[in-house]
């Protein structure tokens, strides 16, 4: 029924692939209810970039890291340096809206007007930011919303959002764009200012070509069909980037993989289908929290587990999928389809990746390889990074 | 902290309050598992526009009855008369593109060109319909969808879509419109074509000024704030119309206030908010199975619960929320919306019902009035209407 | 990290495998939308068990028929002579108190004692067809609940629940037992009176032994733990059944392991854990509805899903996940854990299968079979069985 | 149709009403992303205590103050008389399991008995403190889990949570009581090691009858009836305490009766349905987090929302909703209930209060009452109390 692609055809796209790495994922993270801290955490934001090499170095896949202002302000032309030097660059520009306390009842669409100049100033340092390390992407994640209901003028909100974010986007250099990130909820517990992909691809749409739309796998409602938002916004010509975790419940921000690897599938089919892979349009990122397992390790896995689902999604016989489905025969597409996601790729990935000089398997490689036990001991006294700092 | 308004404020608002009455909540439904007949229901449309009539005549709420394409075929001319001999009028046309053997894997957006040919065609037969009795609105609600990853391809789907839909549209009348409804899940289970508003606006926009977003309030996924989406469309001046039911866990389609009303007074708050009421873009209108309660009384108290919440959301006061709101008065804002929610207004609605020719307790009206008895005398023989016919 | 089993250690394990087929699943069926009928469904109780004879024939996976009464009223003891003939059994017997008008508020809890007891005599006749065909189970999943909060007591219905089941529990033979199947929601859209595994747990420990609990992996809130409750089951020693199917959303009974396969895992990981796979206590089933693809090859597809699942789950390198588990080694642990679950064993089993005389692709071999062309040819005329008859 | 009850039918009920209040609602609590202070903020036990004696005193419904530790470790009897001089007691104690470094992956049920053990003397040191305080019962809330399939073995996990909590109930006194709390997710992102009220049930059962079931009606899956799980632990003698609060995605922890006031009320019914009103083996208690709000004042707010709501479901008219119960009159039914839920009951109960020196508003008389001020003003430099200290 199926004339299978073989993985030769597909390690030109594989070699292609980049997957960019947030610089908190290496500091601690956790619930409200405890951020346990561990050994060997980074203190600074040059331990972040240098953690995030190891993970480039070991997989060959993540040759940029994402920064968060204010967490990893600091000397940003050293910063890229040190990165160059580990054979890494500077990517997205994360800006950060919700931890100060006059955002406590939002920030770009605050009915306070001194409270959305002063996120707006900070979009515009973040800006600077970018001119410095020489980023593209300015993401946007507002916690903006509110907890119960009466509380705050939702449509007032909205336009207010615009302006700013019209404000912001005005400032953008000739090949800088904006990216705004939707979410269900959290932070905020009654609405969000930008919950879905509706709302952010209708704000983005009001600004003009340079803004798209963030797409992290984590917020969107239980149940969603989140490779049809994916095929929605690349045919729309809006989809921006991705932020990849897992959940089971909420916005868990577990190992992208980890809790549906068959949905991990799926999604990357639509990013093939679409066109959406090596698409430099399209910014592949992770955003994750490491509360209980090795923040380096999460990392690799996490990328790893990436690398492997598109191998699997590249390898979906097309032809024999398009055939079954304008046949109409339901039970032979669905079986193309699952065919690609249950091949075991890792043998062929591991064989493939030590041609490149990469090493088979890069978890073990990383446990082998003295770098944990090595900071461990380097990294004592300071303050471990985390979400505060 | 807040300064009411009185019930004497918001009468006018009231008095043009219009709820439309689909014919098919008078016929039978139910769930995969059963449909349940009652004794007394109408036969044909004529005897549902009946029904419908008899819910206006008790309410002064419910000028408008929506007809379903084939369901409802008949001769319309004498159907609009006689829907004028009771006071009512036609309204809403809506198609059916889910019960054809064609339409098994797809009508407006299936693979075979034949097949999207005679669903289109089914749509413009439907403004034919629209013609003769004078109706502004045609529904488009889509079954479209797959049960099994890999069985369809999404993104062609979406494609001919836009493709189908364009055809229908060019065939409205000046005074015409297309409302293209969207529906979370089923009676597809793995994708929908239309799933969100998102979609449902995108495709709509790419139409044209005669194309809307109808909101099925039933057609979210659970935890959906649907207040931000009817705030969000009419705020993109998209809003073309309303289903109103509830649901505790899927597409329930319980009598409109029965499983939340807290919901549906944010959901009237926002449409009062967004200049929604009584605005002849958006149409009000049931979309309910009284699955196992008599229908014409779960008409009768689903536009009383309406109209209900309307009085409240109408009662809230403004100027002490906005005052509440820009003060960042968390609680007090929360309390001003509440106080109109927990406000007892059946008293006063009685009383000018009254006032208006119309029973206090519409439902007490109508189960003394005879009518059930009347019909279940009458209506005996034949075949009881349904979704089947 | 891990030392790997064999495929030939689990021959054994997956050669004792048996999952009971539901008569209905040959029948049509579909959502309360439509129900699209194909050539060659089986008109009555003696056609579906040939098909389900087809599958176990192609597959050596399902030995035994369930069979739903009234659907599926016969002539049983041909019916068991005709199983027996094709090399299969009767298996359990499921009760119907949903399609009986006076079952429109319930039936073992109604209200009514009259209508209570027509319920409780069901289903001592179902006891009656068990000592005819030699099932040891009953099966009762009950559609009794309620649409409107206020509608019913839903206490005193509990206790009346009671009340009946003990009947019934009564009159089981000593070798026969009921489980209680609980549900979520549908067909009652507010409340269910066994909604989840607590009360069916708490209703079947108050009846003895004999009683236990079904869980059908359909029936749970969005985001329920799933292999959790069987865990929790098997531990309290109350897991009689399994009703196997998979859901995008509500109880969409799609084809196992189509929705979630990697959820199907860790319940047959779950399974193997707490010793109940080929445990006679515990009984697979499926319970699916196949509305738009071929029936019988969708039975040989879920068939075949549970079967590679649960091989990867025998694969689970038990004593390198403990080792990891001690440790507190959170990364390791998982990765024993998916290395199982993404070996690809598809080729094993072909090979397996042959060797025991099946054929290496069930689903193909029936294709080629000439089958199906065979019913569809011979099945013409009466009417196709379906859930109404 | 309904005989209504009258408000003085009521007041009896009302005047015997006590809700406690947990000491941690009057520290600072946030979200992962940010935990914002608010000046006059408690810095230790007793100034908690002062605040919700002031609740107290304005409400006249919360008479006991519950306790957590360590957040609360004090001189204990000297906190003791400091809440009995402002009219106050001492009531639950709260164990807390989620902050130790040594928690990281368990407590209670953790792999290595050493940490176990040291879970289970930190209960024992709680009920010691209860002897001090004279406190009946010990809150077991764990937020024992795990975030990734394999992670660990949920079987022995559940074997051991048996052996430890035994150990802990052998220490119990007479008239203590042991409740434990069940919740669906939260910290622990893929399994909870209680996570649904049967397992809750089926541990406290295993342990004996001064073992009891805690339910937070914020901890449940989407579209969970919690008002049947009320129900069914109050029929099985096993409801032991409520934490009040309320939701609209995950476990909010907003103020009680915010979020879905009808859902409040149909929980509150079914208490009293069940006799689970004023009855002392049922505790009243709020768990609530104000992250934006004013902590005292969403105290009040709250502590009046459920003696609100109670007074509505006290007012159901019982004869009248039997009777529609057993016509099988399903609109009739929903209306009796919903008429009970519409009444306004502020008017009345403002006044009840009033004659018991209590002030008609008591969120009003706070804002008022210069205690705000005055704390503000007073509680200056120290650490603000929160969920760390």
């Amino acid at each position: 029924m199926s004339t299978k692609r073989d993985f030769a055809d597909i390690t030109d796209s594989l070699a292609a692939q980049a997957i960019e790495l947030p610089s908190w994922a290496f500091g601690n993270s956790g619930t409200r209810f405890k951020v346990f801290g561990t050994p060997g955490t980074p203190r600074d934001p040059f331990e972040k970039v240098s953690d995030a090499a190891k993970v480039n170095e070991l997989t060959g896949l993540a040759p940029q890291v994402a920064l968060h202002i204010p967490w990893d302000r600091s000397d940003f032309v050293a910063l890229a340096a040190h990165a160059a030097d580990l054979g890494v660059r500077i990517g997205t520009i994360n800006s950060n809206t919700f931890q100060d306390d006059d955002y406590k009842l939002g920030a770009l669409t605050h009915a306070d007007e001194r409270i959305r100049n002063k996120a707006i100033a900070h979009h515009l340092e973040c800006i600077d930011v970018m001119d410095e390390t020489g980023s593209r992407d300015l993401k946007i994640w507002l916690a903006d919303g509110s907890n119960y209901p009466g509380q705050a003028d939702m449509r007032g909100r909205q336009d207010r959002l615009h302006d700013s974010l019209s404000t912001i986007y005005d400032r953008l250099g000739e090949d800088q764009r904006l990216v705004l990130e939707y979410k269900f909820f959290e932070p905020a517990f009654y609405h969000t200012d930008v919950p879905d992909w509706g709302t952010s691809y209708a704000q983005v749409s009001a600004l003009g070509d340079k803004a798209m739309v963030c797409l992290d796998t984590g917020h969107h409602a239980p149940g969603t069909n989140i490779e049809f938002i994916v095929m929605q916004l690349l045919r729309l010509g809006k989809l921006g980037s991705f932020d990849f975790n897992s959940r089971f419940y909420a916005d868990d921000d577990l190992m992208v993989g980890a809790a549906d690897p068959f949905q991990l599938f799926r999604i990357l089919y639509e990013v093939v289908r679409g066109g959406g892979l090596n698409n430099p349009e399209v910014a592949f990122m992770l955003d994750q929290c490491h509360n209980v397992e090795n923040k380096i390790e999460g990392q690799i896995r996490s990328v790893l587990n990436v690398q492997e689902m598109t191998a699997r999604a590249l390898l979906v016989d097309k032809e024999a999928l398009a055939a079954a489905q304008s046949a109409g025969d339901v039970i032979g597409a669905n079986d193309v389809f699952m065919d690609a996601f249950y091949r075991d790729v890792r043998p062929e990935l591991a064989e493939w990746r030590e041609s490149h000089g990469l090493p088979a398997n890069p978890v073990r490689a990383f446990r082998e390889s003295g770098y944990l036990e090595k900071i461990e001991t380097e990294r004592v006294g300071g303050t471990q990074a985390g979400w505060g700092a």
